[in-house]
Formats: structure tokens, C-alpha cells, sequence
């Protein structure tokens, strides 16, 4: 007769905008006493997630990490990029979920906040009905940057608006417009499709870049200033102006 | 001759949606060392960003109480309002400045992100000019109202949109038929008035209601089930169904 084991937990951790000590106390914790830690990362990348928590993990620790078997060489419109990231993300929830139902606890490190425009929500909605999953919620990146902007995002009754800078211009240029705060992330190669829909949208001048928020190389540039290429670190701000006693 | 005393830094210090282990590593060690804590209050109430760190102070902590002169009493259109609320920062930042001069750290305890929709916002404008300022960004409410609501805000190219129930309700139906993802924040009063224009948008079958996120009294409801009342620290969802594999 063998002893029966209480299943583990799965865990989606908030790391927040990649200081570590903005992580929060419970995600702290988390990651400090995991025996099991998982990650996203590029091939051959040590991974954005993965590196905010150096130094962090116990001498003992087993990492999963889950390397994406593709990022930008297929098309998104492609069919095969879907079915490729599914059959990627069912080998990952195969193995979180075999190490659950051993007992074993593991933590998935996810930069920001998990429920945010996160990889870590493919595992979730996948494994919510074979085993027992927990989300600490964490300090988004935007929110760092306009932390790093040292001004604040919104007053008052602003409407603030998140796009990526992923969709099309005409639709960049119509929402830009029209809101009183505005973060765009997901920049990387679409930036002077970016800095064109700003400057139709006639923001040219309240317009920021920040890079790599909270942390070492943080950068707060004018977008009329930016290089043509940053890093996919890089979210644009254009701050609220509304109510303000 | 007296010796000259370095100036001390006010700390705009960001507490997270509730939960005391939901603050950062930097927040938490930042509250639980102060000398001089100060925070916002209605009078005659406890205030939430006190009622966050309950337990966590130093024994020999000096408070600082911020009592609102005036929350829903006149209307905000009234400029009695705004000469009200100017003078009452006003004498805040006389007092937070005379600390930092005297060589004393403050922490100013902000619920959710200081930057975000926050009060600090207004000291912070203030005292850029005559004090050492840091603001440490902190989870924000809806992050903790997603994060209860158990699915992701954002997916993909997902618009997200952030509403103050306080708009008209024109500026609402448009704003929420025209978005992926929403986010409705300071409803209180405004419910009904919220209500109607979700419906208008077509949307009321996606909408939720998180009450007091990440509190022990955290409630997820429809908005259809919704109580007439709801208290201040509630916020409205819908969730983005953008792009997944």
C-alpha cells in the first residue's frame, strides 16, 4: 500500500517590472523557497523572467524552462504559428502537471503581472481543470516606466488606453487620438509605425519612450529622441493631464 | 554652530490592492522602518492605506493623518472645490517638507500605485520643487481585481481601456463598445448610471464586479447580480478574448 501524496500547486508569480526587490513579499517568498521553478524564454536566451530572480532560487533548485519553439520567424496570421505554440504549451502543462500530481509545488516566474498580456495565462486556462493553479499578481511594466517617467499616468477622470504597438496604424492613430492617457507596449520592430501614428494623431510632443524600466539600464528618452531601434522592453507613455487641484 | 543635517527623503510608497504580502520587498521594508508615516483619510474614518499596514509600524511611529477637507460635499464642478482641496495640500507638503528639512524620512502610504489615479500625486507635483521625492510603484487595484475575477485581463493585441464611473454616460457607452478589454474604476455612486451604459454597449453578459480585491471580504460578482450599492473600492471588468493558441 502506498502512501497517498496531496497533490502540488501551481503557482504563476508575479515578478513585476524586473527589480527584484519590487517583487512583492509573497512572490518573494515563492521564489525563494521553490524546489520547482519554471520559465518562458527564446532559445538560447537566459530569459528575461529567469533573470530577475538571480541569486534568488535554493542551492537545490530544479528549473523547467520552456523555451519557445518560435517567436517572430512565422507570421501570427500563419495557422502553423498557433498550432505550433499549442502543441509547444500542452508539452509544458504535461510536465507541470505530472510534477503536481506528485506532490511536488512549482513556481512559474512571470515577468510583470501573469494575468497582463502574460504567456503564463496559456498555461493557466490549459491546466485549470487537471490541477490546482494560484496567481500572485505583480507590478506591471507600465507601471514601472511611468514610475521611471517620474510623472504620474493619470488624474483625476482621465480615460487611459493600452495598445500594442502590434496593431495596425489607422487603428493606432484613431485610439492615440482619443484618449486622455495612453501606454503602448509590444514596440520592438513597430516603432516608426508608432512614431507616425503619434505624430497623426498630433502628440509628437507629449510623447515618452522608456526602456527598461526598474532596471540597471532604465532609459527615459522623448520619443522625437529615440533611436529607430529599442529593445522589446520599451513601453511609450503619454501622461494624463486632467483634474488636478 | 550647529551641525548641518543631511535633508531627508518623503517616500511615496505604493501598498498594493490589500493584502499586506501583495506589497513590495521595497515597500514592505520601507513602512515597517519608518519613523514618520503619514497617509490620506476621511474624517472620522480609519482610512484604507492605514488600515493596509495595521501591525506592521514601529512602535514608536509618528502618524501623520491627512483628513480630506471635503470628499463628495461640494460638486468638483464648483471651484470652492478645487480652492478647498489646493489649500489642504497645501498645508500637507508644509508640514512633509518641514520634516525633510529637518532631516527626517516620511513615508506617505498609497493604495495601489501612487502614480495611478492616486492622491500622492498631488503632493508630488508640489514637493518636486522643494524636497527630495521617491515613489515606489506598488500592484494596483484592478491587477488585484483581475487576479480575484481567476481569468487574464489582456490577451494578445487586446485594447485595454481604463473608465472612471464619474464620466457621462454617452462617454461611456462609446468608450465601452469600443474596446476589448475595460476597466471601471471609483463607481460608488455611479452604478446605475454604469450599468445602463454597459447594456447599451451590448455588453452585460461579460461584465464583472470585484469588491474589495484581494481583501478578506473579496467579492466576485455579474454585473447583473450586482447590489445597488457597492462600495468604493470596487471595480468593473470586462475581459479581453483576444488571440491564444
Amino acid at each position: 500500500m502506498t502512501a497517498m501524496r496531496p497533490g502540488g500547486m501551481i503557482h504563476g508569480v508575479g515578478l513585476g517590472p524586473g527589480a527584484q526587490d519590487l517583487m512583492s513579499v509573497r512572490s518573494d517568498r515563492l521564489v525563494r523557497t521553490a524546489r520547482h521553478v519554471a520559465y518562458f524564454r527564446k532559445a538560447g536566451r537566459p530569459g528575461q523572467a529567469r533573470k530577475i530572480v538571480e541569486g534568488m532560487l535554493r542551492a537545490d533548485v530544479v528549473e523547467f524552462p520552456m523555451e519557445y519553439p518560435v517567436t517572430t520567424e512565422i507570421p501570427v496570421s500563419d495557422p502553423r504559428y498557433n498550432d505550433c505554440l499549442s502543441a509547444f504549451y500542452s508539452r509544458c502543462i504535461d510536465h507541470l502537471a505530472a510534477l503536481a500530481s506528485a506532490g511536488e509545488d512549482v513556481v512559474v516566474l512571470c515577468e510583470g503581472d501573469p494575468f497582463f498580456y502574460g504567456s503564463f495565462m496559456h498555461l493557466y486556462t490549459r491546466l485549470q481543470t487537471i490541477a490546482p493553479v494560484a496567481v500572485v499578481p505583480g507590478i506591471t511594466g507600465m507601471s514601472g516606466a511611468w514610475t521611471a517617467s517620474g510623472a504620474p499616468i493619470t488624474w483625476g477622470d482621465d480615460v487611459l488606453t493600452v495598445l500594442m504597438g502590434t496593431l495596425p496604424e489607422a487603428d493606432l492613430v484613431r485610439r492615440i487620438r482619443d484618449t486622455d492617457a495612453l501606454v503602448v507596449m509590444k514596440i520592438g520592430r513597430h516603432l516608426d509605425k508608432l512614431r507616425r501614428a503619434v505624430a497623426a494623431a498630433g502628440r509628437e510632443d507629449e510623447a515618452w519612450l522608456v526602456e527598461y524600466a526598474a532596471m540597471a539600464d532604465q532609459r527615459v528618452t522623448r520619443l522625437c529622441d529615440a533611436d529607430a531601434i529599442t529593445p522589446y522592453f520599451s513601453i511609450l507613455l503619454i501622461h494624463g493631464q486632467g483634474r488636478r487641484p
